[in-house]
């Protein structure tokens, strides 16, 4: 299992995921998403939920953890972008 | 090829990359990067290389297309970034 390729992927997973939350955690703390298009991050979280079921699919472990955790921010984020719009 | 774990990376690959050219394109034509980390979009600019590379060493097409095109924008942020401190 921990390949070459599968160490890429979680060493990816971690960046992408750590430079995401510092930013989630700071909107999720403030509440202020004004700067957050709703279109836009409807549209991204979506997206995650499908990184997600794509890395099920495949049994890909670094997209299953990455998109698990996005997805599971960027839904907290949508609900309080449409709640305190 | 197009089975239906292939069409939920495509999907999931358009998703998240349309939803983050709109605010790339903003930060490239403004140059205002003011409110961007420069140690978490580093983070971010190495992670979308490594979900690249990882795309390509597992020859998935979704990942590939949609990390390509991040990846590119994502420098030309980083380089703006560095630039117009």
């Amino acid at each position: 299992m921990f390949n070459l390729t599968t160490i890429v992927g979680f060493v990816a997973a971690f960046c992408t995921t750590i430079s995401f939350v510092p930013q989630a955690l700071q909107t999720i703390k403030t509440k202020n998403t004004k700067g957050i298009s709703l279109l836009m991050y409807s549209l991204f979280t979506f997206g995650t939920l499908l990184w997600l079921l794509f890395g099920v699919m495949l049994a890909n472990y670094p997209m299953i953890i990455a998109n698990g955790i996005t997805n599971v921010l960027a839904i907290i984020i949508l609900v309080y972008k449409i709640k305190y719009k």
